[in-house]
């Protein structure tokens, strides 16, 4: 059993920490959380020990009817791994800490590639990353665009990228973040840092990405196109996506055609927390214009990098060598089911 | 085993016809729908047999992969009672047709009190509900009105309420519905049919509402003046709150302060599709100033009448004369998990 | 002078009566409206006869302090054209209407180019408008990419155009349309009607476009790649921005990345109605890569075709013969301020 | 002339320093920036001397075009008065800079009472301000209850007010505030801080106040009740309405329910900056239920003030000793016009 801490018990690291109880091979051995608040509690309810960076602050835990299991030094003493889900920016910080211990350690997109010198995504370069000490998990934006961009370099091979992100603006709990009533260049200047964050994983793939943010919550939206190599028809592009273990196809008889009537699907399908881990192309809208693809996805923030995270952890122990093994027995163990 | 029809399987209706499966009394017979689309696909991965009004489009269904069970005729001949689920207004038209079928009836509170002649809350009166062929179960905001006066006029007698509405201005999946950027007096005149609508349930109380539509999708907030006519203390207030099984006190511990971050906790606790069935109470709101008490309660309007609906049809039929042990079966059967 | 009339003052209408009273040769002799409300009240106040389609509905404009001057019909006897600014859709059924009365008319791009069989655009076919009986001014986005589509064509040739139209939901005072929370793919197919309708106008350009719906109110904003046929540095596509008299550049010294600042900006500047008449580019945003020239550009729903409706007014009634004249006629008298 | 000077450029003082200028008896000597920016431009534009707090930054100010007059101390030696519109708490930090320079100094209702010691409403204490040396005008939320409360205490004696502010989450153009999706109680407590700012400047009135934040810009709507000592009829209650100078009632016949469609008419009507500087009473919304009133107005958080600041100069001036002279001089000077 693969022994995993999660620094930082927060929208990654609890769908990260269920995810890691969910497989066979792996349990938690601990999460990490700097205040007293929900998500707190649910960890305590969820039977995960709960470590906490400033022992000074036991005593406003305990108030709270939360247990204090030791220090975050003594949780990465019983971990093999730890996967850093704190905040953006901050994660680059622990790094020393990570080394300390001796421990191996996974990063979120937010932090910068240089962090471990490795970006990771399962379908693209699982191989490369067995045995690592550090590794990180390239962005829910970037996890989605590598995803089906090696799906088609793989099939037809790919001439170049054009895509346009429009990003939710906060995660739905979220209550100080905005805009409320506007569309956000995000950054103002083309391209964005998402082709180029792409190229950590798929170097040589010519992309540019422009980014937005708007009033949505629920999900963020790329408008994709994709020039190919090789000529492919429609149902051949479609045939290779419905294969994917990690794209899911939104049939048109469904009639979703927005990030709030899919999270409404993927929740009444009976997902833990409505995720959706996989990208969510919209069948209808895959559409050829000679060699260039078109296509709209929904990549569900808080979700999609969380199977990825367990496919690292794998890479990483060194347990399973074979990517494709990796990604059935994550994907089965979280029982995915058809969109 | 009661046999129960879900005549439109929508946002009520597929989280009533989940409800009543969970029930060790009561099972799903069918549930309709007028049209091919996701929440279709999910009555049928569920296993609820689909039933349609218009059978000419019984061929658009199953090009959709969705087999028909029959009409709605049909599924009136199974059943022993309906819950009609259909839009506001349209509950009103199928109700010679439930006359015809011979079938018991229940309707949201979309429609008016005079369709059913019978309004119902689980803790206001149910006894009065035994037997009867007709019911109207009051809308998501009535129910939670209903539920804290009526706690406190047991408690504490009750002088009067003054409540404001704040009100969600559709559901989460609904993305035709408004408004974007805008707080709508909804409707622009005082008292709003709050008022009225709660003295279907209990008529002796003096309450005057006002009501507005702001651009959230996840709950309700109400804004509560409630003058008692014995004192009572802020401490045993919380206790009438806190031993009420339909009221959930929030914790100020979670540090849980909007709709959204409610919307969470409730999804980490496990609820399916993130359901709050009780009245969300903030206890650090909860104040007395002489005689009045004040309190914010949020009102998740997806889900707090579902339950109600499951007492509503064990009344009805007659088989739970206690409405305790009815809410209590309800409760259990759903595994309320404590907030 | 010409005589106007404007059919339906609502939005647009609105704003193309105020802009015609701006204009030295022309003069608006009436509007009309459906229904007594805030807008009936401010066509008084600024002096507008007001013109209702049914007589009947007399006695509730009066009683509501809104003087009605006649009929529709007898509002068309008196114009030499009519701007219609009917709702989507409507505009149509008032076609053998404006027949009847032997009377110019224009109807904006909520309605098919076949109503009109042409569909203008200043800068692109003025000429061509010279003496038409019916013309349709196309729609804000439409009108947005022929402006920046054209001044690109005419200085450096157009390859191709690939554009993602990110929209606002509703118009700020619209309080019933969403969406509230969901990104909306609209239509959910590729492209989007937006490329045919530059092809109304441009009909040798390679376009593709994709659209969406976002719960914001303030403007649209385009994510837009060209791929040019002559290789233009970026400083020369920029100089053929700031030349152009429909374009406005937005100066990254403003700090400006949203259309929630631009608005405020357009504001201060004391523009009526805050009203952006035209393309706002995002200096900041444009980039050259190889021969794509890469750009953002909000899009006032409420603005940008208000001016087109001027000049469209100008060549149908075939008084100035040259664009770029009437143009300039239209701006000088609309007090163009620099952005 | 009084001098005035306006210590931070933005949301309010932009629109003081333009209120300021309209006045007769006074002028803008100067305004404050501390970046570059749109509105440091809009300064500029509007011929108002720029003033910066950190000489070191002349330099990225001229290289925007924005020349700089000088620095904050240099502004206030020419300045009689000054208004403070930086930030909330910001403020408070410029009061030994002002009591240094010897200046008179108006803060906003984001700084404490303390700060001035004396909290301004221009129809309840106008009086008391005058010759004062520092004055806090009170929020934006506070004035509008001030308004009311103070009218209907002197027509009728106020017994107690219970109030719901549900207020707008970021001005327009703010575009990383939120909430998204959320409706927020501020605080989770009941009271709000409002009641106890009320009574600052009407110390005698039993008050209780709640207050929540909602996804909006526009406009802040409070659902107001108030006990009256003596009955009055709603139409003596409408009569006071009509006849006060900062109370606008807004007519049944404009079918307006909402901040959305009020600023639209506020726009329409030609007001700068669409600025609503009265309460907006809806007149469909007030109604008596025996001693109690009830009604909805909608305050805007960006302009209601503006007037207050002018009337606050005046009598710390001790030029004007009347406050209703004061008042009629304010709002002739900026063209109010009826709604």
């Amino acid at each position: 059993m693969i022994k995993v801490a999660v620094n930082g018990y927060g929208t990654i690291g609890k769908r990260v920490a269920d995810a890691v109880s969910s497989q066979k091979d792996m349990e938690i051995i601990g999460v990490s959380k700097t205040k007293p608040s929900a998500e707190a509690l649910v960890a305590v309810q969820r039977g995960y020990p709960l470590y906490i960076a400033d022992m000074s602050k036991k005593d406003s835990f305990e108030k709270a009817g939360i247990p204090v299991a030791g220090s975050i030094e003594d949780m990465l003493k019983k971990a093999d791994i730890v996967v850093d889900g704190t905040p953006g920016g901050v994660g680059a910080a622990n790094k020393t800490f990570y080394e300390k211990a001796g421990v191996k350690a996974i990063w979120q997109g937010g932090e910068k590639h240089e962090i471990a010198e490795f970006s990771f995504n399962a379908h693209a370069n699982y191989r490369d990353a067995i045995g690592r000490q550090f590794v990180r998990v390239v962005s829910c934006n970037t996890t989605g665009l590598c995803r089906v961009i090696k799906a088609m370099d793989d099939a037809f091979g790919v001439m170049k990228v054009r895509a346009v992100m429009v990003r939710r603006g906060a995660d739905p709990h979220v209550i100080k973040k905005g805009p409320i009533d506007a569309i956000v260049l995000d950054p103002p200047t083309i391209p964005s840092h998402h082709g180029p964050d792409v190229n950590t994983v798929l170097p040589h793939i010519d992309i540019v990405t422009m980014a937005m943010i708007v009033p949505a919550t629920q999900m963020h939206m790329h408008a994709i196109t994709i020039e190919l190599k090789k000529e492919g028809s429609r149902d051949e592009v479609l045939a290779v996506m419905q294969k994917h273990n990690r794209i899911g196809l939104i049939k048109p008889e469904t009639t979703i055609r927005s990030s709030a009537e899919l999270k409404e699907y993927v929740m009444d399908i009976g997902r833990p927390r409505a995720d959706l881990w996989e990208n969510g192309i919209f069948e209808a809208s895959v559409n050829m214009v000679g060699k260039e693809l078109f296509l709209f996805q929904a990549i569900h923030q808080e979700a999609d990098v969380v199977v990825e995270n367990i496919d690292a952890i794998r890479a990483m122990m060194g347990e399973v060598s074979d990517p494709e093994t990796s990604i059935r027995m994550t994907n089965e163990a979280m029982q995915f089911t058809a969109l």
